[in-house]
């Protein structure tokens, strides 16, 4: 007999979803899209996904009535981001199956966890190690060498939790800067391109990916991410690798994004694998636009157990951020007739918040 | 001082949307792209778009109290079809905005009413007249000729109240099978092709037009639309003067569809309108897919004062309705890469009902 989350689920199933931001919100418009309900959880009332699903759950995530109240009225739970608490995930697991797997999360919330899970699977890191005091990071540090980084192993993103160190004298200050907390000391890397990659993985093992964008953040956030990467075929083709095998080793299901460093140019260019994220991710809001279907779509199909066509981009494309106030200006980006728009139905345009994003076509291109 | 109705409407902004079936059910989902609200009325509680929507009223279109609540959370009021009753359109506009103006809905709603409309914008119909009785029928139709057709004034849709009559003895039967109900008595059209035109106009008068599609029907409903159709320049031409001299003699902001009969074939070829559909239309679905944007979306920009992008389509495409329990076979369509599907999350698959349409893409066009 096959296990009941191995089952294909037919349309007019509910397929809940941990997390109620823009991620949430464009899963349960690409759900909607296959007949899907939805039925979103978040604790936060201004969240943007609970305008556009059939049902909302607002309850803290370590409610445990109001998990299993959740797990109860639906088919099968996935989530938009990868801090959803280790025992929320096990909570539900006992009642509906939950798509990634949980056990993922506990590689990826930690930074060490995940970089040396990113390395058994023979793909290059920068040098890095564990620090858990100022001393360690001096014993790091001469290891690896100045400049490093320190990233703190939990709950870090959009470069918070993070401090570079020039110098030994820097650490101390460094040290306080990442709040004292367990993290990882890691080479600086002089990169020349930042890129991704989005996996899709279904149930059968069938996988999928988009291709690569080269990614531009600003103060840490991404700005920008154009397609295709300005980077050699050699290159692009192993990026796509090291998306497989990690999505091949973790036997994931659903859309994983994997972040990259190209070092060098040319003939010259090398990867660094930077980081995973166990989801849909920002670097792939460019497909919703300029392929035949999206990386939301693939991943309600790969969850919900459907075929996963090969993705086809028929146009090079710029995804651009709005953060904050830039949202305001939406009217102007509204009238280019070559963009496609992306509000978020945020209510407050606080400073470097994503409101919304902008898919810029460019005729011409294909894969 | 601006009219308040003619604001430009900032993402946030809330769209109510009369009719929760596939039309506002993809209405709220366009909407909710730009950052918007929707608020579906609909007296139906398996309505598709009630999984879809920030806000629901389950009233009937009669119920004042229920209209004047709906209106007070709304900052605007759109439609899914033309059969609103007048009064409900009416009561609402003493409290919002109501677009496309329930005035034209007088117009649509009466076929002898749009067919005289048309025929004064300068526009070929086939020849009509209109009948409310066996005798006048037979009037009608020694002077049109046989065959010809009754419909019913009002309330018709996919071929429901119509009839052929071939020969005066069938005139009887007919009046009868159409509910002796007021009627055009309509010259039986010999079309080589159907046709139809979606457009767009804006608040300011600006106006759009999507590549005609071709459309095939069986049993009166809609089965499959193509794009383009297989007609000559200087038709496709014509039928989009057509759309944009209806929109225009309107003074219609949204979103409309006009549907025609082409006749001869070639250089010969020559067109007859046949109906308005004052709303997004099953044979514009292809745009989802198709263009860079819409017609769902280009029908909340125009009604909220956006700027309205000239359509481009990056591919041919055939939109084929899934009815009834086709729908059931939607992982075969799912598995086809060229193929996207959309279904409408109704629970009832009844012999003949619109439960999804899948948009095949056909690389190599565009427009």
């Amino acid at each position: 007999m096959p296990e009941p989350d191995r089952r294909t689920l037919p349309p007019g199933s509910v397929i809940g979803i941990l997390g109620g931001g823009q991620l949430g919100r464009m899963l349960s418009l690409a759900a909607s899209k296959l007949g899907f309900k939805t039925h979103v959880y978040c604790p936060d009332p201004d969240s943007p996904a609970f305008h556009v699903t059939d049902r909302r759950s607002l309850a803290a995530y370590d409610d445990a009535v109001a998990l299993a109240a959740f797990a109860k009225t639906v088919d099968i739970v996935t989530y938009e981001f990868e801090n959803v608490p280790a025992e929320t995930a096990a909570a539900l697991v006992a009642h509906v199956p939950v798509e990634p797997k949980p056990s993922i999360l506990e590689t990826t919330q930690d930074r060490y966890a995940e970089k040396s899970f990113i390395r058994r699977q023979g793909l290059s890191v920068a040098e890095f190690d564990a620090v858990s005091s100022a001393a360690e990071v001096e014993a790091a540090a001469a290891r690896i060498g100045y400049p490093c980084v320190l990233k703190t192993r939990r709950f870090g993103y959009d470069g918070k939790g993070q401090a570079v160190v020039d110098h030994p004298s820097g650490i101390a200050r460094a040290w306080l800067e990442i709040g004292g907390k367990p993290a990882i000391a890691e080479a600086f890397v002089r990169f020349s391109r930042e890129i991704s990659v989005i996996v899709a993985r279904g149930r059968d093992g069938t996988m999928r990916t988009f291709d690569i964008a080269e990614n531009r953040h600003e103060r840490h956030i991404l700005r920008t991410s154009t397609v295709p990467a300005a980077i050699g075929a050699a290159t692009a083709k192993a990026a796509r690798e090291a998306g497989l095998a990690v999505a091949q080793a973790f036997d994931y299901v659903g859309v994983l994004a994997v972040e990259m460093f190209v070092v060098g140019d040319g003939a010259a260019e090398t990867l660094l694998v930077n980081e995973i994220a166990p989801r849909v991710h920002n670097s792939g809001h460019w497909t919703e636009d300029a392929c035949q279907i999206s990386q939301f779509e693939l991943h309600v199909r790969a969850i919900a157990g459907w075929p996963l066509p090969v993705p086809r981009r028929h146009c090079d494309v710029e995804m651009t951020n709005l953060l904050g106030a830039e949202v305001l200006d939406y009217a102007s980006f509204a009238a280019k007739p070559d963009v496609v728009v992306h509000l978020y139905g945020k209510s407050e345009p606080r400073p470097g918040r994503k409101m919304g994003h902008i898919n810029r076509l460019i005729p011409g291109g294909s894969s």
